[in-house]
């Protein structure tokens, strides 16, 4: 899912998404969207999807990871989370009912549980507190969710989120209280927050071996190509990242040859096209040295190609990924890519 | 013309620039493509327009104005301009002839005669000398254009440019230079530099009196949608400016109703269409509120639709002018359009 924080993805028009970059569905930011540009907007618009013409279906986070980390004076409280707009310094307070509110109201297809991320690292102490605390929160959202309707005549779905740091216990209770509720999909959040690799993945392998396998497995906020890869391999369905996005407009290009940083000198006079294999618009249009040119120049247009080649190429791969599970190469292929797209260029 | 400062129209495509704005000509600036990615580039990719990418003419100026304006530590000599450059310091020197040779190599379809632009208010003393200089600077230009050639395999043509600052006299003796050489098109510079619109009528008024009216009369660097309709009304063919980007990027749309600041409040839930009467995709496709939510959260999406819409507006106007003109009703349409297009919505 391409991010689209505040109702857009960085540098790319809607069309663009659809008919370059492929993407099927993208993620709204609620913190995001709740302060700017509010959701009595949003409700007038008729949700999220028709105030930015977007035809697909959206996910929406629940703000917790943006309120710990984003919003001024966060408090946490067993009731939510006050916290003060890191716009205007107005006061707010997120709870599990209300952040359920929101999201029917911005008519997110797929709404999260109201959750605390733990950051990285986390004493086991805190890292329970903290676990327990989205438990009681994600059981009051449920309750919520179960008590609301969707306001404008589809059905939206309610995803929990499996907490618990880098403890395989926490992990491992999280995830079979998380799969006790029967919920049409389940989340895993907390991950890719600081902690080495390999400890993101032994927790993925603690958690998948819980979360049922045939509905799907959303790791939030991740990640490389190569981390999406791996977590595929180890039952992840789902994800989300502004990797593509914002690396992208710091002129890092993900190709299947590996890594172009293209602020390095050395693309400085290749004229070649930016990716051969690549399969939007942007990738024969224009050149490496003059993408180099926009990018170093600090252009718009710059950042417009770097993100929209990026999209395309998360979307090419994820497609790939498809095609490779359905004809049974997926782990021989996964192996060769991960090598070369951990390569730098 | 569009402008492309750096080899890039700010945040538009260049599939953009010719589907949904129409453009067919764009202005490069040899300050800035000189300095950066400067000519052995542009010269090893084939020129500008393979460069970028654009397969319609480009017009370059001089760097004239850049040089007096942008760069640091300018001194003006009977050779040439020195100058430091504002992106790295290093020093440079901009003459009548290497400024040719600098354009040949862009490959730029219209080059421009390096000129001195007087600032506003400018005393007629100073005026007169930069004039003449500017004459004698042009006499070395058309030389150096003579004795070489293009490098690409097309024709390039050379345009003089009449300068006087806001001086009846100087500006008659200056046309009346620049139609002796004969030139396909000739230029007008030095005006919107901060003097008052009606001086700047009143000079035109006298240098398109003399200017033949069979060549395309370019007034650089105008202006608004009035303007181009006054100057038009006053025999001036061509023009560049960076308003429909520059306003556009701050907010400001031209509508055939009107100027619309989405950033006021006014249009905050206005989720009508933002031009049902635009001709670029996205005039319909995206609603007021939508785009004044992406300006006032500085998203970059906001600029690339509003620099979109202006330029398709600011394309469509000129087609409409080239209409009117045929069928002989431009002037009454003119006077209504300058009451529409004047007004604040």
């Amino acid at each position: 899912m391409p991010v689209g924080t505040a109702g857009t993805v960085k540098g790319v028009h809607q069309m663009e998404l659809i008919h370059d970059s492929k993407a099927q569905i993208i993620l709204g930011n609620t913190y995001h969207l709740y302060l700017r540009p509010g959701i009595d907007l949003i409700q007038k618009a008729g949700g999220l999807h028709r105030f930015m013409n977007w035809n697909k279906p959206v996910l929406t986070d629940s703000g917790g990871y943006q309120v710990f980390s984003l919003a001024d004076n966060c408090k946490l409280k067993e009731e939510g989370a006050y916290f003060n707009s890191h716009i205007d310094g107005s006061k707010h307070l997120f709870t599990p009912e209300n952040t359920i509110d929101i999201q029917r109201t911005i008519g997110a297809d797929f709404i999260m549980a109201f959750d605390e991320c733990t950051p990285y690292p986390c004493e086991y102490k805190n890292a329970k507190k903290s676990m327990e605390l989205t438990h009681r929160w994600l059981q009051r959202g449920i309750e919520q969710f179960k008590n609301t309707r969707p306001q404008y005549g589809y059905k939206q779905v309610f995803l929990p989120i499996v907490q618990g740091s880098v403890y395989r216990d926490l992990r491992r209770r999280s995830a079979e209280i998380i799969t006790s509720y029967n919920m049409p999909a389940n989340a895993i959040g907390g991950l890719s927050v600081g902690e080495p690799t390999d400890e993101m993945y032994a927790m993925l392998n603690e958690v998948t071996s819980i979360l049922p396998s045939d509905k799907p497995r959303y790791l939030m906020g991740v990640g490389t190509p190569v981390n999406i890869l791996d977590s595929v391999g180890m039952g992840i369905d789902m994800f989300d990242c502004v990797i593509p996005t914002r690396n992208g407009r710091n002129g890092m290009l993900f190709t299947r040859k590996g890594i172009i940083n293209i602020k390095n000198q050395k693309w400085s006079d290749d004229l070649s096209a930016l990716d051969t294999e690549g399969s939007s618009f942007v990738d024969n249009y224009y050149s490496k040295a003059y993408l180099r040119h926009l990018v170093v120049s600090n252009e718009m247009l710059g950042a417009q190609i770097a993100s929209l080649h990026n999209l395309a190429f998360y979307m090419s791969l994820m497609s790939e990924i498809r095609t490779r599970i359905q004809d049974g190469t997926f782990y021989q292929w996964k192996h060769d890519m991960v090598n070369l797209l951990s390569q730098r260029l």
